[in-house]
C-alpha cells in the first residue's frame, strides 16, 4: 500500500517512525520526572521549585503537538497496518503521557497550597502512592520501547496495588478530616493529589493497553483485576 | 496524494468521512445524554437509574473503538492534509467525548454513595454547573459539525464561567464540611462530582480547539481568559 518504491525512501520512513517513537519516549521521561520532583516538591514544601515544575508542563505539550504534527507526516505516506498502528497507538500514548502531565503540573499546584498551612501527616502516604505511580510509568515506557507485551501486561495488573494503596489513603484522610475540620482544606487539596496520582496510574494503564494493541492488533485484552472502588465504597 | 485515481472511490472516501463525523456526533450526543442523565439520578436520588448509566458508559467506549477502526481504514488510504486534519481531530474529539463519558459516568456512581446517607444540600448548586456543562458540550457538537469556528470560540470563552460556579461552589462545600463534620464524607463525593463537571468543561474547551484545528490548521488560537483557580485559591 505504501506509495513510495524507492528503498531509501522507505528507510526515511523508518527513520521517522524511530524519531516519533524516541520523541514519545522522551515525552513520557519528562513525565515521569516531573512526578517524581512534584513527588519531592511536596515532601520539601518548596514553592519555588513548584513553579519551576508547573512552567515545565509547557515543555511536554509542546512536545505532543510536535508528536502530533509528525504523526501527521507519517499517516501522509499512507503507511500499512503495522505501521499504522505504530502511529495510532504513538498518538494515543502521547496523549496520555499529556495528562500524567498535567496530572503532575497539578501535584506542584496543589503543593504550594498546602504550604500556606501547617504540615498535614498523610503526606508520607501520597509519597507511597506517588512512588509506585513513579515506577508503572517508568515499567510501561520500557515495555512500550521494547514492545514487550509481557511487561505490559504486568504494569496493567499491578494497577490494582495502587488502586488499593489510593483507597486506604483515601479513608485515612477522611477520617483526619472529621477528627479536625481545621485540617479540611489541607486535607481535600491531598485527596485531590491522591486522585490525580491515581489517574497516572490509569493512564499508565492505557499506555499498557496501548502496547498490546501496537503488537497484537485488535486481539481482545486479558481479563484483568478491577480498578480502585473508592468511588463506591470510601467514597 | 490520494491514491485512488477513480471518482467513485473518492466519493466513498468522503461518505467514509462523512460516517465517521456522523459517529463522532453520535458518541458527543450520547455522553450529553449521560451527563444529563447522571445530574437527573443526583436529584432524584435514583440507585437504579444511576447502574444503567453507568452501564451505558459501556457503549460509548465501543463507539470509540469503532471510530479508531474507521481513522485506521481512512488513513490507510493516504489522504491530503485538511482529510488528514479531519480523521486527526475526530481521532482526539472522540477521546474528548470517552472521557466525558467517564466522567458522567462517574456522577452517577457516586450519586449512589451520596444516597447511603441523608440528602445534602449543595446538590442545587452541582446541578447548575452540570446544566452549563451539558450546554458547553451540546455548543461544541454543533460547532463541530457546521465548522464553525466562532461558535467553538464561543464554548472555549464560556469555559471561564463553569470554572467560576465551579470554584463557588467548592469553597461552599468546604465551608459546610468544617461547620457539620459528618456531612464530610458526603460533601467529599460532591466536591468529586463538582470536579468532574468542571473537567467535562475542560473536555468541550478541547473540542473546541480541535475544531480550530480542523478548520484553521496550525494556526494559533486566540488568547483566553484563564481557567479555574480552584487549585490555588480555595482550593
Amino acid at each position: 500500500m505504501s506509495s513510495q518504491p524507492h528503498d531509501h525512501i522507505v528507510k526515511s520512513y523508518d527513520d521517522e517512525q524511530r524519531r516519533l517513537l524516541g520523541e514519545t519516549l522522551r515525552m513520557g521521561g519528562m513525565a515521569a520526572a516531573q512526578l517524581e520532583a512534584a513527588l519531592d516538591v511536596v515532601a520539601r514544601r518548596d514553592d519555588k521549585a513548584a513553579e519551576r515544575i508547573i512552567g515545565n508542563d509547557e515543555a511536554i505539550d509542546a512536545l505532543e503537538q510536535e508528536i502530533s504534527h509528525d504523526v501527521m507526516k507519517l499517516a501522509l505516506r499512507g503507511p500499512m497496518a503495522r505501521d499504522l498502528r505504530e502511529i495510532l497507538a504513538a498518538i494515543r500514548i502521547a496523549s496520555d503521557i499529556e495528562r500524567i502531565g498535567d496530572y503532575a503540573a497539578n501535584v506542584a499546584k496543589r503543593s504550594t497550597a498546602l504550604n500556606l498551612a501547617p504540615p498535614l501527616p498523610h503526606v508520607g502516604g501520597l509519597q507511597v502512592i506517588g512512588r509506585i505511580a513513579v515506577q508503572q510509568l517508568r515499567d510501561v515506557l520500557v515495555a512500550y520501547r521494547d514492545n514487550d507485551v509481557t511487561a505490559a501486561q504486568a504494569v496493567r495488573d499491578r494497577d490494582a496495588e495502587l488502586d488499593a494503596a489510593y483507597t486506604a489513603l483515601f479513608r485515612e484522610l477522611l477520617t483526619y478530616m472529621a477528627e479536625d475540620p481545621r485540617s479540611i482544606t489541607g486535607c481535600t487539596h491531598l485527596l485531590f493529589m491522591a486522585k490525580n496520582i491515581e489517574r497516572i496510574g490509569d493512564h499508565a494503564t492505557n499506555i499498557a493497553e496501548n502496547v498490546w494493541f501496537l503488537v497484537r492488533g485488535n486481539d481482545e485484552l486479558p481479563p484483568r483485576e478491577k480498578r480502585d472502588d473508592s468511588n463506591t465504597v470510601a467514597p
